[in-house]
């Protein structure tokens, strides 16, 4: 039994659902769906390439449609709009409207009779199961989430709107000496400056007053002005050799007491150390793609999320197999 | 809604389910069945104990029953047993024989129309959902799972019942060079004794052939002889002082490649650093608990493991309240 996918939108994170579903044997790229002209689209895979606008005539041909649309701007529209045809995923992560989010493609979904899982990828995704299990495992206890090193695609954007900045690169870095405390146990109580700073890469125009460009990025609202926040500037030949990469990862600590004087200290720690943030991400998406279709399957509809699908539906593996060898 | 609940079995792991069903405000605790005199028990919460074959009598007030009873030679007669009155969880891990006590506790089970979650606890559980989801979201890659240092209660029975030995405790630790090459992502061929090494503390009689002893333990087959085990005899008020405690852990690894020509690298680590065995176990087998008496409100019978369990089942959150604080 294969199943059927197909892949809309086509940048970092559709070339990593590309990738991916090559390493998953039980799934087949049936197309690639892009807003742009079709013919100007070359598929790494070589996969056909068709008309965002022509996806409807592909709905009894594919099982499940991996969004993989731009931004967060147009996943609310978008995976609402797509789950009248298809089952979908989609990895919408601005994490303070997941609830709104959830509503409409929930009632989109039902409507239609199929299924829609919201917010996959690792963050939200495996680093909310990873969340979970810490609180449910360790009920009286103190999580914390540390992100990085890695890029941010939102505050590189935001360092780009300057006047006067070419190009921007913006890692995310974890503080060390917190990330530390953690993970031996002190559930230290942390400021937003304590967890973690960033680091900004800048080209500037010539003759740009680099002062200014450095005092407009620490004092930016809300993306930099609550972080230590150091800025180099660089030529745009290093930007392209150096920074051209999309790492990322992170920790997801928790930390319980147990015990009848709850005086023992138990510590669960998770993290992620990705050369390729889009392409991981691309990974998570097809097995969660897989996990859709179990559902699917089993006659369900509505909007779920990574909490509601058992971990076996994320294996091409049978119940008996995976007792026998990952159990 | 509270969920009522039984102890099977009053030892290390019986009491850290006690403890930690104090930690769950929608748990209760109903008794606690020991094969014991129940008069010669004290419970450390005041629970009421009875005598475990009154067990049944109890079938109508309690949902759930968790089995602590001791030895793993014991589970495979009595998950069956009880099954046929109970829900129940068990933590059964001899990992060779799980799909055979998979089969005859489901047979149980669904005759019963009971449902019953075998292998629960840290490992198997919470590392087996690891393992899982690093070969879901890393199909291509490699795993590797260490343990310790932590106590191993097996081991340390094998070396008691040598001849000159009065008290023994073996730990168990990774290999620290083995985890920081997994850990770099080098994805390197461990052989066993790479990758963990043994270290016991022995009181021996007086007058005991102290290197008889060392021999007989480091040439003991599966147990030390594929492994450098190093040997500390100790004094009886050592031993107490310092090793009455039962920590644990240990890490899971996943290394996958991904992208067009599978040449970058990603890297998922799991770890625990456990006070505590029996606590965490007994706190780990309480969520799961819970997730059992979801699966009996919906109709379920059969057998299960935490691969069945949907994430959300474990907590007692609802499912807005999850997404709305975890995801």
């Amino acid at each position: 039994m294969v199943i059927r996918v197909g892949i809309y939108g086509y940048g970092n994170l559709g070339r990593g659902v590309e990738s991916a579903l090559r390493q998953n044997a039980d799934m087949e790229l049936v197309g690639i769906f892009t807003r742009r002209d079709p013919d100007s689209v070359h598929s790494v895979t070589g996969a056909p390439v068709y008309a965002a606008s022509a996806a409807d005539d592909f709905k009894d041909q594919i099982d499940i449609m991996i969004l993989c649309g731009g931004s967060a701007t147009d996943l609310p529209e978008l995976t609402c709009r797509l789950a009248r045809s298809f089952n979908v995923i989609d990895s919408f992560d601005t994490h303070a409207s997941i609830p709104e989010h959830f509503a409409s493609v929930n009632a989109s979904a039902e409507a239609s009779g199929h299924v829609a899982l919201i917010s996959g990828g690792w963050d939200p995704g495996v680093f909310s199961l990873m969340r979970l299990y810490g609180e449910v495992f360790l009920p009286d206890g103190k999580s914390d989430t540390f992100w990085g090193p890695g890029v941010s695609q939102g505050h590189s954007d935001a360092v780009r709107r300057i006047p006067g900045v070419l190009d921007a690169r913006q890692y995310t870095l974890p503080v060390e000496e917190s990330v530390e405390q953690v993970r031996a146990g002190k559930m230290p109580e942390l400021t937003i400056r304590q967890k973690h700073r960033r680091l900004c890469y800048v080209v500037a125009e010539e003759g740009a007053d680099k002062e200014s460009i450095r005092q407009q990025i620490v004092t930016m609202p809300h993306y930099f002005d609550e972080y230590d926040t150091q800025v180099v500037f660089i030529s745009a030949e290093e930007m392209k050799e150096k920074h051209s990469r999309l790492p990322h990862g992170g920790f997801v600590f928790r930390t319980g007491v147990t015990g009848e004087r709850f005086s023992q200290k138990e510590t669960m720690e998770f993290g992620l150390h990705l050369d390729s943030n889009p392409e991981f991400t691309g990974s998570v998406l097809c097995a969660l793609a897989r996990g859709v279709y179990r559902l699917v399957q089993r006659g369900e509809s509505g909007c779920r999320t990574v909490f509601d699908l058992p971990p076996a539906y994320l294996s091409p593996l049978s119940g008996a197999e995976l007792r026998a060898k990952l159990l």
